[in-house]
């Protein structure tokens, strides 16, 4: 019976998050019951989403509950099944595996993925949650037409290294927005942004005004805040924008406020906030998409790799602050 | 050659507008050029929008040009035509007819109406523009569904008046909001909403809440503003929002602001601005319906009547700050 490490959420974050709000735990895993599977994580995904989770409920999913294992999408390999479904060496994703060694599933909780061709941490990367969110705002939310403008922030993120990747292929210029010019330049030269802006630069806006002259079509908005508003101004007629993430306002310091609504009927503009888990009938054509693209290594990505569960909350906390570039993942082998 | 008299734009507001924007005017109108047709105006619609015309180009249209007669749509009875399609005595809406007693247009510009039924100045309120702009709002913005709670701001203003009845032909729940117990009383018992708020009450937002207890589904924006804000707030999940005006930002001391746009996300909301005139195919069927509603007696409303083409100017003014109660109309006869 294996020994099993992982986080438990503590408390919940008076404003910012803190590493005391975790708690480090160790005991051994049990046996997995009738029907189901016992699994080795290798990866553990770390997702802005998790922050909502430690607040009281007042976003879009039950608060995660004191006291138990932290919530987190995690890719790994069967140790053990009672499954006929599952049998020992199968590779499979965790929708909530935690943030922990060990998990036990239903079935029903799992997939099987092939890692022949691609790493198997990009099953909750760009082949997993954050790849088919990226597909659903491109498709379903924002669908940006060939020749149109997008702009999309954490344009180098998860997510947003995925949204400028669709975008570009249906012929939409992409304009990225990002934090330093390090990111920046990623987008632009690995992940095929047109432009990308830095938002910690003095002169933001004029640099945004500057890769928009033609304004914005379509916006995938990923953080919020200052820039999300400036963004906002720019907006043509008809524009859409789909409200992915609002990490700039997470921690509670900072809502992120727009201070003159008229121009959402001034440009007769749709703003539409989407979470990717109310699209399920969505999911297996954006994975095949994204698994075909990724094969033939046409799907590009980064990935900030924190070593073994204990580092768990400085990199979650850390990517909460944008200190991580690309996927932050957690490397739990 | 009969005199024409009405209002030009003399010049832009700086903040409020004020009588000093507007300069009267006396002149022969001339004759109808070919194919034109010389129509008598009877009544003068005075609507929201035409504040943002006002200013510089700010807004979805064109400003409207210094030195020429204020924008308006009008109703009245064709004097002379060039046109086979219109002949003396047909009455007829003007889109644009103008704060004036006459005008010439060209017969694209002007719908042959039927006031034998229905008195002639609906056609600029419930079966002109503002019912339109409700039934758009409503049927392709908002959506509901039959239970749903359904909150529309100026619920006694032309176009709320129209969304309060077909939001209830729906079999939703409507809940108004307006100015005042006086207006609120009337659009209970006269225009069917199950119940409204008074937005100037000290306890407005107590008041709302409790007139909303399982949330608000659909929300029909017509005026901004703080109640705007607080609306917003009790959403629910998959809520949609039609902003169909700010009335409350248009005089530019205080523009309408969300000040935590986490709600769109959260509660996964859609929010849409529209203006009526981009959705011209709905217009006959919308005409249509709302007709046969009120030709059975079934569409009711509410006017306030300035009389005399010299009154427009202090009735529009104080219909940016709510003095009116139900359609806003000018008696040019």
């Amino acid at each position: 019976m294996p020994l099993n490490k992982g986080f438990l959420l503590a408390s919940r974050p008076q404003g910012a998050a803190t590493e005391s709000n975790f708690r480090f735990f160790e005991r051994n895993i049990g046996e997995p019951g009738p029907g189901e599977v016992l699994v080795r994580n290798h990866w553990l995904s770390l997702d802005p989403y998790m922050r909502g989770r430690m607040d009281e409920s007042k976003s879009y999913a039950a608060s995660q509950a004191l006291d138990e294992p932290m919530i987190g999408g995690t890719v790994g390999e069967v140790v053990a099944s009672n499954s006929p479904d599952f049998k020992a060496g199968d590779k499979v994703v965790c929708a909530n595996g935690g943030w922990q060694l060990y998990t036990i599933q239903k079935p029903a909780m799992l997939r099987k993925v092939d890692d022949s061709k691609v790493p198997l941490q990009a099953f909750v990367g760009p082949l997993g949650m954050p790849g088919v969110t990226a597909w659903v705002g491109v498709n379903r939310i924002i669908q940006p037409k060939a020749g149109e403008t997008v702009v999309c922030s954490a344009a180098t993120g998860a997510v947003g290294t995925v949204v400028g990747q669709i975008v570009k292929a249906k012929g939409a210029r992409a304009v990225g927005i990002a934090g330093g010019p390090e990111k920046c330049k990623f987008a632009v030269e690995e992940l095929g942004y047109d432009l990308c802006v830095d938002h910690k630069a003095a002169d933001f806006a004029q640099q945004l005004a500057a890769a928009t002259p033609g304004g914005v079509d379509r916006l995938f908005e990923n953080v919020g805040g200052q820039p999300f508003a400036l963004t906002m101004a720019r907006m043509n007629d008809f524009g859409r924008i789909a409200v992915c993430g609002l990490i700039a306002s997470y921690e509670g310091a900072q809502k992120t406020s727009l201070s003159d609504m008229r121009i959402m009927l001034v440009r007769r503009l749709t703003m539409r906030g989407f979470i990717v888990t109310d699209f399920l009938p969505d999911w297996p054509a954006a994975l095949g998409e994204l698994s075909g693209l990724a094969s033939t290594g046409k799907l590009k990505w980064r990935e900030t790799i924190a070593q073994g569960v204990e580092s768990a909350p400085s990199a979650f906390l850390g990517m909460l602050k944008g200190k991580n570039f690309g996927k932050q993942l957690v490397k739990l082998t």
